[in-house]
């Protein structure tokens, strides 16, 4: 099989072999050094500001936007939040689960958010905003550039989830004032799911210390106070930590966060260049190099998500819910090359020769 | 390394080897009939009663004991918890956390509990009991036949944290009339870390179903929901289901959960039995066969263990918190065998040679 979804990715034989390995106890100096450097290096890759700390959750990125909501918010806060499509209206959720007060910016599906949508809330006394900077579930990557202005204008407290972004798009949280970055690692940091990160400011930190928030597994402020030692209160998943860890290094030696994100864009723009004469609408008006989202005018999008993979050995990411047939994804994240999207885009071309599409 | 901790533990050479292939694509038909196999050999294993079902979490142990707190109690409730070290605290914590009614009765450490302990609380009103069978910390098994007489003659809503217990000791959630067994993935399913799994009777099931829990991450009533169909409500751990998946059939081949807590508790017998000559005490009143915990009465724990990793390339499991010095634990489960304890006991041997204990 080849995996052309947004995750689980495909990983690299270096990363694969630490798979086979006997995972060691973690209570030890060793253990901790590796964690240090995963902090040093997510922090390097995400250019985020002095003093920022990580925090890994063993969990899937829910679990961390969860906690980053009932962490650093409280009812005393006013948030606006961007709901574009199923991860937004996952934040919407959890607002209401923890009764903090929010207004949404509902848009329709791959429909971007234009300024004069944000600056409707201008100066209306926000103190916080949320966007999943990369709606996954729609392929629209929104301006985050417009959005950091706007959350330096009002002075807002700035949450990105950047899951499938993360080392996929430009992102400068230092420069675009960002307090908190989400990401996980089955994207395009292409380890096999079970960690998500939570990239934390200052600002966030303090917010997090000062937390009414009670819960245990999802409690940010213990996972700090573990985290300067390199631990984390409960046994995380050593193993994928452990491939986290080469993955980072693996990066670093590669020329860094900035040729990563020039491989998954190349990717990116090939595969779209190559398909402008399919039977596909591309159905964002703004897209991240993570993901392409296609709408196929002559056929049902999860009858080709089923064909492609049981016929063609080959995956790409079907959507769930209203999208099930309108809409699938193809990801450009992982451990993909040029040749891999042309096995996929011969296997488009079959389908259409076979009446299929 | 050799690693003789209560986890991660050793995993075979077959479950090693899936950590080696990439993660696959899971909201397939393929990855949930995997699930249902998972579910169907734990509801096995576990002697579960009819019509119960099985949640995976990925987290560790804790995000289970949390969410079965969460999930299954209300402050309706009155609840009687066994204390008896660092995990019997944590569920007093959780108990706290959720504001739910209880009453602990707190043990010394390696202090079994005795009946005239728990006959105090009788008749009293209460509606639930929490134990971990095994208490991890201190090496106490629990008499689980004497709790669940009382259990059933209470009428009491039974939960057992079987974290490091499950497939090392007997247990027959049926005929205990237990409604929920918790255990995790890098315990005697010698799998990586990462997956916790929650075991839950009709009458948990209908608890979770009536719960006012409002957390959405460590939700049960929605992981259920969708674990009809075999899949999670998020991204889990997908690999690691994968290692479990193989590691449950693994058992079933193999004779089964009674083959299974054979081949640990002759680990256990064969390795007490060596031992007997050196300068450790056995703390436990009552011990499971998952682990031998040991105070040794010439030398500080830690500094065994220290030694152990540095010099010797043996791992074996230290304790936190007050006992850090005085109490370390060597583990009988994991994919070991007698040779593995032979060097083991020939290195403290050393160590007495050299003066050290």
């Amino acid at each position: 099989m080849i995996n052309f979804t947004v995750g689980p990715v495909e990983s690299s034989e270096e990363i694969l072999s630490i798979g086979k390995e006997q995972v060691p106890y973690f209570r030890t100096p060793e253990f901790s050094n590796l964690m240090l450097e995963n902090e040093k290096l997510m922090l390097k890759f995400s250019k985020a500001p002095k003093n920022s700390r990580v925090i890994f959750i063993t969990g899937s990125g829910t679990a961390s936007m969860e906690a980053t909501v009932s962490n650093t918010l409280t009812k005393n806060d006013k948030v606006l939040v961007v709901n574009g499509g199923g991860f937004g209206k996952r934040f919407v959720e959890l607002l209401e689960i923890y009764e903090i007060p929010y207004t949404q910016i509902k848009l329709k599906v791959g429909e971007k958010l234009k300024p004069e949508q944000l600056y409707e809330y201008d100066n209306k006394g926000y103190t916080a905003l949320l966007v999943n900077v990369h709606e996954t579930s729609t392929g629209v990557h929104y301006d985050i550039d417009m959005i950091s202005e706007f959350c330096l204008k009002n002075h807002l407290f700035f949450v990105v989830d950047a899951i499938s972004s993360f080392l996929a798009d430009e992102f400068d949280m230092a420069r675009l004032g960002a307090d908190v970055m989400i990401t996980g690692s089955q994207k395009a940091l292409a380890c096999p799911p079970g960690i998500s990160i939570i990239v934390v400011s200052e600002k966030a930190q303090q917010r997090i210390e000062n937390s009414p928030f009670k819960g245990m597994y999802l409690n940010l402020s213990n996972a700090l106070k573990n985290g300067e030692r390199g631990q984390t209160p409960y046994t995380p998943a050593v193993g994928i930590l452990r491939q986290i860890h080469e993955r980072l290094h693996q990066i670093d030696r590669d020329g860094g966060v900035e040729s990563e994100i020039k491989k998954i864009g190349g990717l990116a723009n090939y595969f779209r260049s190559q398909i402008t004469d399919l039977p596909f609408d591309i159905i964002s008006e703004s897209m991240s190099n993570a993901v392409t989202p296609l709408h196929p005018t002559t056929a049902s999008a999860f009858d080709i998500f089923t064909i492609l993979k049981d016929e063609y050995n080959l995956w790409v990411c079907p959507n769930g819910g209203e999208l099930k047939d309108t809409v699938f994804r193809v990801g450009h994240i992982g451990c993909l090359t040029k040749e891999h999207y042309d096995i996929l885009i011969s296997a488009f071309r079959d389908l259409q020769k076979r009446g299929i599409i």
